[in-house]
């Protein structure tokens, strides 16, 4: 719909009008959910809605719904969505552009009278980040069955808050189930990459097909403690034995490879050391491994071939190591057909784009375990996010919002 | 001298009533240096050297010089010495040994009224430890013209104690000049081992030949944060890096081969990771390398191997490494004759030894580098040391005693 009054300005101004509230002296954004400038955030964007002619219906977790009817009452709505809260120092961008840019779809099409066959929805949903009441995207696994209501709504944080007094003190807890919206009939979500891919490419969008399958690890190695001036026979030193684990971790990560030739993702982010003296070949050391992968038989090869170099290093150092599984995410397929609306669309509007798999947790993850989901990714500056420092550009926010608004009207408009 | 009335259950039951000073609920010793329970432990000492003939005389910086007269008082003195201060959580035997040893031939000689050749001299060195006052062994350090008395009174604790106000405050800061020790003839240290060797190989006695050069290093890693999802390419994980440099220290330590057969020995005792969080791939880790080696230059070698390493790893990872130099102590070689007196003596008693470097600091090794100094060690169960748990049989006590007092003799003896 290359005629509708879509603009890259308004969707910008908005950004920045938003980012306002909770804004912080390093341009950044501290908007947690729930808080009192959550409450004002989410007002200003029901204002901005109903301006643009949509209808509230907020839920009992506190998801934001705003509809717009379609030519067609009977046909499934299609969503737009993402998230208006941030982190403590957040940045102006994440959640927010996938939110405003789906508002700025509706505010063209209720400026330019445009009907759609389909219902169209756009969701806020609560708590995403997961800063102030942990596990993240609540609002969504609630949604989709994942969280029950009652295990959110008494989920409390370290200072003693709770996450249904606190939607209640806000005034944003209401009425809808939030089960409603598995019958959407598709949902879409624009966001920003949080990795630098796009821009080290040089490209303007990313199509997001899948989520990768994640598999977390503890490793505890333990020897014994030995004086750095005795022999080096007969130690038993569990730095040595991780030292080796660690760059094993790399390579089967690196050897871990689909027919796509995509590789598997093995980090080791955290680890510690005892006694910790200068002098002491250590008796203990604890690590954590994060593997992902996108084909979820490759990733439970990595972690049998991590497990079982363990036990080699252990055998032949005579250490004691316990690789523990602490996590896992299953592999999580977006739907072919919207992926394949926005590559499209992309290719319409002659914007630059590549396929890839999102590692990071979103709304449109959990969505998509209930019902036909995509990610469309933009481009961030230098891979920065859950900082103040987040960036992104005028016109990679407009190409986002462009595609993101083509396929959502191909899709509310397909023949059925 | 074996008609001499040498006696290890004398040696025996002073170690268990001067363990009672400062005694822990698990059978350890806290007597820290210039505390309270240190100047307890000080006059107990004191008494017994009295009653064993010896004069004190104390220096300015606590030392505690006892001597007894030799036939010749043209000769210069012959000394034993160790410490009696202890770590927090210390043992019972970790230098205390040394001086009771000591003090056990100055009662023999004393009771039996024999004469030596050379005056004796048996020496309590003042904060052997660095527990309470850093660096560690400080009144020899001062007596041998390392540290000035000055600086080593003026030492502070974290808890704003100061050496001097403190050697004072217990009444043991004396008069006489520390260096006054550099006159002496010869000095031997009787110490248990604080390693597993002697032990595991069954044998009753070290003769301390050396002490191994060392060298330690501050490594600093710095690459990018990267996201746990994000693809393995372009990474610069500083984990990675540590990974492979810390398996090349154990690599290089091993590779580090003296004619003897003996080879370097590589510790990584500290290690800190940045950001530290599961999912991020550390832009930052930080570790420290300790090196030794009896050979100072096969030690400057692995130093060499290391950073070449490390500035081969930098290259291939577009990694920052640095490899800093930390500090360095000197190889110290022991007197060789002395040491052929601790195995002449030790084959005359019918007792099992071998040669061996202490790869530890002692008083001993710092006075070594002014006259002629050697060790003699007894093993310690299971390598246990600076620990409420260390322990040594009576056996291995009187087997050090034994030999400690037949070579000093014959060194005191010896025709001029």
């Amino acid at each position: 719909m290359k005629n509708l009054p879509l603009s890259g300005a308004r969707l910008w101004d908005s950004l920045m009008d938003i980012a306002r509230i909770g804004g912080t002296a390093k341009g950044g954004c501290n908007r947690q959910t729930l808080t009192d400038l959550d409450g004002e955030g989410r007002a200003l964007f029901q204002r901005w809605c109903e301006a643009a002619g949509l209808t509230l219906s907020l839920d009992r977790v506190g998801n934001m719904v705003f509809h717009r009817p379609g030519r067609d009452p009977s046909r499934k709505p299609i969503a737009i969505g993402s998230h208006l809260d941030t982190q403590p120092t957040g940045g102006k961008f994440d959640g927010i552009l996938g939110v405003l840019a789906g508002l700025e779809l509706m505010r063209a099409l209720h400026e330019s009278g445009t009907e759609t066959e389909a219902p169209l929805v756009l969701i806020n949903w609560t708590n995403e980040e997961g800063a102030r009441f942990s596990p993240p995207m609540m609002g969504s696994g609630a949604a989709m069955g994942l969280f029950t209501e009652s295990e959110v709504l008494a989920k409390q944080h370290a200072d003693g808050a709770v996450f249904g007094t606190e939607l209640r003190r806000i005034g944003w807890q209401g009425t809808a189930d939030p089960a409603d919206l598995q019958n959407l009939g598709a949902y879409f979500e624009l966001h920003i990459e949080q990795g630098p891919q796009l821009e080290n490419e040089n490209l303007e969008l990313g199509v997001v097909t899948h989520a990768l399958a994640q598999s977390w690890y503890e490793v505890t190695i333990e020897g014994v403690d030995s004086h750095g001036g005795g022999p080096m026979a007969g130690r038993r030193d569990a730095m040595m034995g991780a030292a080796l684990l660690i760059s094993a971790v790399e390579e089967i990560a690196l050897s871990a490879i689909a027919p796509s030739g995509e590789t598997g993702r093995g980090t080791v982010g955290c680890l510690t050391v005892h006694p910790s003296s200068r002098n002491v070949a250590p008796g203990r050391v604890w690590f954590t491994i994060d593997t992902r992968h996108g084909d979820p038989e490759r990733l439970a090869w990595m972690g049998q071939e991590i497990k079982a170099r363990a036990a080699t290093i252990a055998a032949q150092r005579t250490l004691t190591i316990t690789v523990a599984d602490f996590w896992h995410a299953p592999m999580t397929q977006f739907a072919p057909d919207l992926a394949e609306h926005l590559r499209q669309a992309a290719r319409s509007r002659g914007y630059s784009f590549k396929d890839m798999p999102t590692a990071i947790g979103h709304d449109a993850v959990y969505v998509a375990r209930k019902l036909p989901a995509v990610m469309l990714f933009c481009p961030c500056h230098g891979g920065i996010s859950h900082n103040e420092a987040e960036s992104i550009t005028a016109e990679w926010a407009t190409a986002g919002m462009t595609v993101l608004a083509d396929a959502v009207l191909a899709v509310a408009n397909a023949p059925r």
